[in-house]
C-alpha cells in the first residue's frame, strides 16, 4: 500500500519524480551511464544545472530582476553562516527574529561573525505565534526571518517593509504560495520539502548586495564565487539537483505557483476546519498565525492517543507524530502531498469521534 | 551498449550500486516509501547511517583507535576550511605540500585562518611528479597533503612522518590500496570516486586532535558537533549517503582493500606497460609516482589524435580526454572500473599503432 507521507522532511515528493529519478539511476537521457557516473562538466549535466537555476527565477518571478539562482551544498545550516559571512560588515550587526528553532540555530551562527540584535521573539510562548509588532533598525547590514516554522506550525503571512537587505529561509515553504520575491534580497531552503531531495540547498540572491562587507571570504562560501562558477565553483550534489529538477518541472507543468498555492490551500482549509470542528482536536498554533505547510495539532484528551495513533496508522499514513518541542500531532502538507492524503487524515479524526 | 566510463570523476560505481539505488529511489526497505522521502531520523535511515560510519572504520582496519567517520555535505573543497578552521590555532600555522590544483585550492582556503608553509612544489614541472625531499617543522598546527592528483596523474607512494597532525585530501584515491590508515590523523575525501555520488563527504578523524585551536566554530563547520550529533547535525545528504554504503558493501563483499588493491595493480599494470610499449604513446608523470586511479598519458605525434578519438569512441569508451591542464589522455581506474574495460583501451592502443 502506498503510503500517505506526512512527513515533515525529507518528506513526499511526487511519483512521476520518483519514477524519472530511479530512471536515470539506470540509465540517463539514453546514455548507457547512469546520472551517478557522469561528469558534472559533461554536457547533459551543465543542461540540467542552467535549466534548474532558470526555472527557480521563473517561477518565482525573478527573471531579469537583478538575482542568480544557486544550487549548493551544506543545507540551510550551511547558509546560517554563509549569509552572516557574505552580508556583515566586521564589526556590523544583523537584525533577527526569532520565530522558533531554526530561526535560532541561524542566530547562534550568525552570533560568530557579529552583533545579532533580537527585534522579536514568541519564545515564552513557545513560538506558538509569528511576532508582529517590531521595528528594524535602519542601520544593521541585513534583516534575518524563516517564513514558515516546521516544527511549531507557524507561518508568516506577510513581511515588514524595511530599508535593510531582507534575508529569509524558506526552506519550509518555498513555491508553496504567491508572494512578491523580489521583496527579498536573499531567499534559501534546504530542498528536502518542495524542491527536492536532502542534500542540495537552493539559494536566489540579488547580486546588488553582495561584495560589501570588507571581509575576506573563504572561496566555498562566498556566494560571489559560486556566481561567477555557474553554481559549479566544485562538484555539485548531481543527483539532488537533477531530482529537484525535476521536482520544478513537475510545478510547472501543474501550473506553477499559483496554481499549487490553490491546492495548497484546499488542503490546508480541510484539516484546519476538521481541527477546529471535532472536539477531540485543538490547534496548537495562533490562528492566524497558522502554516498552511505544517499543521500541529493536539488531543483534548490524552487517553485518545493510542486508538488515533492505531486508526490513522491502519489507514496508510505515515510521518504524523510531533516533534518533541510541541508534541501531539503533525501534519505537513507539502506540494506534493494529494488532497485525498488529506481527506483520508480527516476520515480518521471523524472516526475517533465516532468510536470514543 | 553499456559504456566503458574513464570519467575522473564522478565516475563509475559498480552496476549492482545503480540497480540497488534505483530500486530504493522506487520503494526503500519494501516500506512503501522512496529513499527520497523518508526522514532522517528515521529507523531506516538511521541504520544505514551506523552502518556506513562503523564500515568505513572496518574497511580502513581503525576501528576502536580513537577515530570517527563521518559523512558531510560540502565536498572536499569544504573541507579545505574546516581542516585548517578546526585544527588551526588563532595565529598558528600550517604545512603544506603542493603537488597540483586540488592541493593549491586547499592553500587558499587555509590562508584565510592563518599561516601556510609550503614545505615542497612540484608546480615548476607541471606537477608532474612528487616532492619527496622535504622536511616538516615540528612547531606547525599540521601537515596537509594529496595522496592522489586527479588531474596530473600523480599518487604519493609513501607518507612523512612526523610529530605533529598528518591531514590527507583522499578524495581520489581512498579505499583503492591497503595502507597504514592509522598514520594519519584526519582524512578526507569527495564520495564521487571509490565511495559512491556527487554530495556527500567522508571525514575520518581522531578525535583527540580536535578542540585544540582556541578558536570558537561555527556548529555547522565543528566536526566536535558533527561527532556528537552521530553524522546528522543536519539533515545529511541521505541518498548519497545510502549509494555509499552500498559502495562500501560491494567492496567489502569483494574482501575488501586488500582484494581490490591487486585489482586495481593489474589495471594500472596492463594500462602502463602498454603506455611504455608503445611508440605511439608517452606516459606524463614521472614514472615512480604514477597514480594507479588516473594514467595521464599523450600521443607521441599529435597528427594521430584524430584517428585514436574515433577508435576509442567506436569501442564505447567515454571520458578518456585529458584534464586542459595536461593534455592528452587521462584514464581513470577507479575501483569500479573493470578490467575487462581497461583491456578495450589496450586493444584500442594496439589498433591506433596497427593502422598508423
Amino acid at each position: 500500500m502506498k503510503k500517505h507521507n506526512y512527513s515533515a522532511g525529507p518528506c513526499i515528493l511526487p511519483q512521476e519524480v520518483f519514477e524519472k529519478s530511479a530512471q536515470a539511476v539506470l540509465d540517463f537521457n539514453n546514455s548507457g551511464l547512469s546520472i551517478l557516473e557522469i561528469s558534472h562538466r559533461s554536457k547533459d549535466f551543465v543542461a540540467v544545472m542552467e535549466e534548474a537555476r532558470a526555472l527557480v527565477l521563473e517561477l518565482l518571478g525573478l527573471e531579469g530582476k537583478g538575482y542568480q539562482a544557486l544550487f549548493l551544498h551544506g543545507g540551510a545550516s550551511l547558509e546560517f553562516l554563509m549569509v552572516p559571512y557574505n552580508l556583515m560588515r566586521e564589526n556590523g550587526k544583523a537584525a533577527y527574529l526569532d520565530t522558533g528553532t531554526w530561526a535560532n540555530s541561524a542566530i547562534k551562527e550568525a552570533k560568530h561573525f557579529g552583533e545579532t540584535l533580537l527585534v522579536g521573539s514568541s519564545k515564552e510562548e513557545n513560538y506558538s505565534y509569528i511576532p508582529k509588532d517590531y521595528l528594524i533598525p535602519s542601520d544593521v547590514d541585513y534583516f534575518h526571518c524563516t517564513s514558515n516554522n516546521t516544527i511549531f506550525g507557524t507561518q508568516m503571512k506577510t513581511f515588514p517593509q524595511t530599508n535593510v537587505p531582507l534575508v529569509c529561509d524558506m526552506s519550509s515553504d518555498i513555491f508553496s504560495r504567491k508572494l512578491d520575491f523580489s521583496q527579498f534580497d536573499l531567499i534559501y531552503a534546504g530542498a528536502q520539502k518542495n524542491m527536492g531531495p536532502a542534500g542540495v540547498t537552493l539559494v536566489v540572491v540579488k547580486e546588488e548586495i553582495l561584495g560589501k562587507t570588507g571581509r575576506t571570504i573563504p572561496n566555498m562560501l562566498n556566494y560571489q564565487q559560486h556566481i561567477a562558477k555557474e553554481s559549479m565553483y566544485n562538484t555539485p550534489p548531481v543527483f539532488p539537483t537533477y531530482v529537484s529538477l525535476l521536482t520544478l518541472q513537475w510545478l510547472k507543468n501543474k501550473g506553477g505557483i499559483a496554481a499549487i498555492e490553490k491546492v495548497n490551500e484546499t488542503k490546508a482549509k480541510l484539516l484546519y476546519t476538521e481541527i477546529d470542528r471535532n472536539p477531540l482536536f485543538k490547534g496548537a498554533a495562533a490562528k492566524e498565525d497558522r502554516s498552511f505547510m505544517n499543521a500541529t495539532f493536539l488531543l483534548e484528551n490524552p487517553a485518545h492517543q493510542e486508538t488515533f495513533d492505531a486508526l490513522w496508522k491502519a489507514a496508510g499514513i505515515s510521518g504524523l507524530n510531533g516533534h518533541r518541542s510541541v508534541g501531539g500531532y503533525r501534519a505537513s502538507m507539502y506540494n506534493a502531498l494529494p488532497l485525498e492524503s488529506v481527506q483520508v487524515l480527516v476520515d480518521v479524526m471523524q472516526d475517533l469521534e465516532s468510536k470514543v
